[in-house]
């Protein structure tokens, strides 16, 4: 658990700039937009769309997610679209708005290394999900010499990532999670499983950020959403959802409802939410990405081997999230 | 969707005794207890635990779910301990508690069958999760016509039952749970997957019941009491709840805070539910009957080759619930 | 490991007739035949199949397999079919090939009471996979009790049958399946993992019957018809295929020259065989019911919620079995 | 499928160095060496090692696959360790013996990069697993595409990776396999899958080497030492086993004798292969250096999270291994 200041985690090393503390409410992992034709980074397009989010409300913004496509990405793209989106934040005025950078990889020397390149960048946070690809191998002890070892010497602090989809299938259970909890430098858990039961047991045991209390500093975050205000009432500290690249409004609206008491009215729109975020979810970047251009007029493709959507299934997104959008356009 | 009468579901064929509703509230998919030398099973325990559950306030009760362990019974041992239940049930003035059936067969033919014999033991609904022997072949398609040929001639109202981990990872999403809900004689859901946001989805689009609301009849349950007040916020009908077997009136305090509006008391004693239904959820099986054994006296052993917990293990589990037993006791 | 008489496994309790000895060779895992419109069991069919098979040169037959959508059936017709295969053998004079029957259930006292049933049916082995239903459970401690515990009071010796694709993912290493063997009443075990190493280790293991040698009487059986050769190579004692239900004679004849020591002419034809018997292993239960039709004019359709195959895809799967069924026609 | 001039795959580019054929036999992926106490990388250790196999007359070898923990090294140390592989083959006179360069990635651009890497190191072919990180989104489209443009542009030639362990259960058929074997830049399968059917049909379909012909010049290859045997018997063209870290000689051995028509031979000598190898395999990259530790002196520790084995597991491996060693150290 966090020291009680309230900063999210202690510093590893000595730092020119203060960290910026997580704040609760929404975050997005941040989308990767690429030319259409050569597929290469399109950084005036990144930093357009890092800036519009945090118009929309964001309190943060993680870049190299899943959504962010960091598999598909150079170690210099990765630096240079982390770097591209604080700058954006800065010059926007946006200067309270952390950049957590996703900084996985397979083993512990590596995994350090991305984290202090993420910090070079401007990254104040990491965003880790498990090793997986010596599955048989990855008992919750080697799950937690991997985070431990890494939260020992990563300059950012450390945000667990429990995503089984991404990862063969490891699920960390609520027990694993609050040990990790107990390093000084691991200042947060994303819950991608959906679980909110787990949530509520991590943000119990943790004293997590509410929206009413600053707690221990420990953010548990539900990992999509389409369960918002579930996630709320579970007692948790904010959102880290790739539907916000599309609908950031409806979410922050949802959550600041839930925020000011108003429960009703937050659940009501977290039905329309609800409905709206699994059309992106089912068509996932592909699908997050034609709505963005079918909405806002920019989006474009993912690196492939991930696919273009046809004209018809680009339509059928449009369509599926009219009614959210109409939220949206109204916020 | 179900006719708006508000009784869950039309009737296939005719029948003496007209359909008891479901009601918004706590179910508990019922434990089946044997004797601990010859695993015969115990049928007065069957009937004083029926008891016990409806004493404490749930509105239905679950035979031959998987806590009921229905894979370890004959046909005739299923019909036995369903049929007991009833009658415990009847006896004790508690008719308007109805019994769902879990009765999950492979084959349609042989699932129908089972829906007869579940019909004829005093079940008036069953619970079905899809096939998953011959995995590569269930797709949506041949679930979509198990589900709908099998509810086509039950003469029990069919719920549908969620539950990835029991057959081979199949998770149906919220768009074939709604597409299949449409059927007259499919009534419910039962979301273990946990879920929250797919639980919002389809209670939204079968305009469920909920504390509030009769809606169409269509139950949206939660699966588990880890996130009984979360599911209640998501629009949802109610919760089948294993842990419901040891802590049911913790269960239905946290339900009824919420269909009173109390909405902060509920999210907080919710907080104890998740912490120590954890405890029961990983002991699985052999820990929820040690933990009914340390606190109320009876429970014993599942079936082998389910294994029973060592002392140390059981004592582990009955600490491990200490905080909610005591909220318990005391309700 | 089984007694060194060659009579694969020692008697639980008498039996009037002796226990017909499972020699190498070729079996299959036959398939349920049905009414096309009613869907009800055809007895005639599942007759005349046995026959055929038995006249194409298998030296056992297993019925109630994956293959034979044991799943699908009730206990009566179960029986029935089993009863029906070994009285339709004996009438055609084949006295000495015995049934094998699958007689899985989830449960140690379900399972040998269906052995027990399957032993008054005639069968006189059966074949069973380890329980996953409740598969966080089935660790190797688990199965191991399992299976000694059936094989303790089974009339009919236990053949294991690894199948990781039926049992959500469990697949037994030689070391377990090495240890459980030491069983007096295990004497085989069929691997549809594929896996020739492991094949390799159990068969020496275990002093396995080979075509030239009764060794312990032990089985170790090949699962698919595509590594016939491949297993006779690894010291296995022959091939439990469901390919064999399509071109018995092409299984018999790469098995007789193995056997023979025409090594090089075994290899040349199972190329043959391993390139046929995919097209009915990828088309599965509905495509290998279509191949019979195709060729042997009987073999209709699956039950539901198996599919039936489109006319198209009907016709490629006998296009793609052309070859093969052309050295079947001629042998 | 390759041209036939037997040269394994056509020239992307033009190459000073004429590309080394890839010859039938026994291939290792080498494991990679670090300094047990910085977790340096090894450099003088991974030459000896190279240098040890390829004496013991392995005709080929694997740097950067899993057991070399690719995932676990930065891109200079691939690099480092491809460079000094090549060298220490070429200064010990081995200069026919190719260097293959695990070089897999999650987006096709990345992977191009990495084969480019891999030729400027010395690498001659490249060996590719599929992408999985979206596991959801790799349908055999996105599988065919990603193969196939990394083909297109790769200066080496792709050898197709088939290991589902390793890339979240995808598991390529044969049909699969065979279509993009018509890529002329993508010259080889390797099957870790075990499944000797479909390299049958691959190989069939390939006119894959053999130890007798040269054929289409397409590489068929067992992925473990423990089907060796099996491997040369279905129409193999060679073996990438793991276990010829420890015991290449033997790999070689068993080859070699069938080969040369000793089928006999070769499979009995393969049970004593399969016993031991399954030792390895069970231990995995921990257990294959402690094995090389305790026979040859040198071998230390895998880079954490993966886990450095307990003496007594230590002592475990090398008795179980103590058999095969005793064979190897013969030859």
């Amino acid at each position: 658990m966090t020291s009680d200041n309230g900063t999210n985690g202690y510093t590893n090393g000595s730092h020119a700039r203060e960290r910026t503390p997580l704040r609760p409410g929404i975050y997005s992992p941040t989308m990767t937009f690429f030319d259409p034709e050569t597929e290469e980074v399109d950084i005036p397009t990144v930093k357009k769309h890092a800036v519009r989010l945090a118009e929309a409300g964001l309190v943060g913004l993680v870049t190299m997610g899943s959504n962010g496509e960091a598999v598909h990405l150079s170690r210099s793209e990765k630096t240079a679209i982390t770097r591209a989106t604080r700058e954006a934040l800065d010059d926007a005025g946006y200067k309270d708005v952390p950049v957590i950078v996703g900084a996985s990889e397979q083993g512990i020397r590596l995994t350090i290394e991305l984290c202090n390149e993420s910090a070079a960048a401007g990254g104040e946070y990491v965003l880790l999900v498990p090793p997986s690809y010596y599955r048989y191998a990855m008992d919750e002890e080697a799950i937690y010499e991997y985070y431990t070892k890494v939260a020992d010497s990563s300059p950012l602090p450390v945000i667990l990532y429990n995503y089984p989809g991404a990862v063969a299938g490891i699920d960390m259970d609520s027990d694993l999670i609050i040990k990790l909890a107990k390093h000084p430098n691991i200042v947060g858990t994303k819950f991608t499983c959906g679980n909110t039961g787990k949530l509520t047991r991590v943000a119990l045991a943790t004293n997590a950020v509410t929206p009413k209390s600053t707690g221990s500093g420990y953010m548990a975050f539900g990992g999509m959403a389409d369960f918002t205000a579930q996630t709320a009432a579970s007692g948790g500290s904010g959102i880290i959802a790739g539907g916000a690249n599309v609908i950031p409004k409806t979410c922050v609206k949802v959550w600041n409802l839930w925020a000011e008491g108003k429960y009703d009215e937050a659940l009501a729109l977290q039905k329309v939410l609800s409905k709206g975020d699994w059309v992106l979810t089912k068509a996932a970047i592909p699908g997050t990405k034609s709505a963005i251009q079918s909405y806002f007029g920019y989006g474009g493709y993912p690196r492939r081997p991930l696919k273009r959507l046809s004209k018809e299934k680009t339509d059928a997104v449009a369509e599926g999230i009219r009614e959210v959008l109409e939220v949206e356009k109204s916020l």
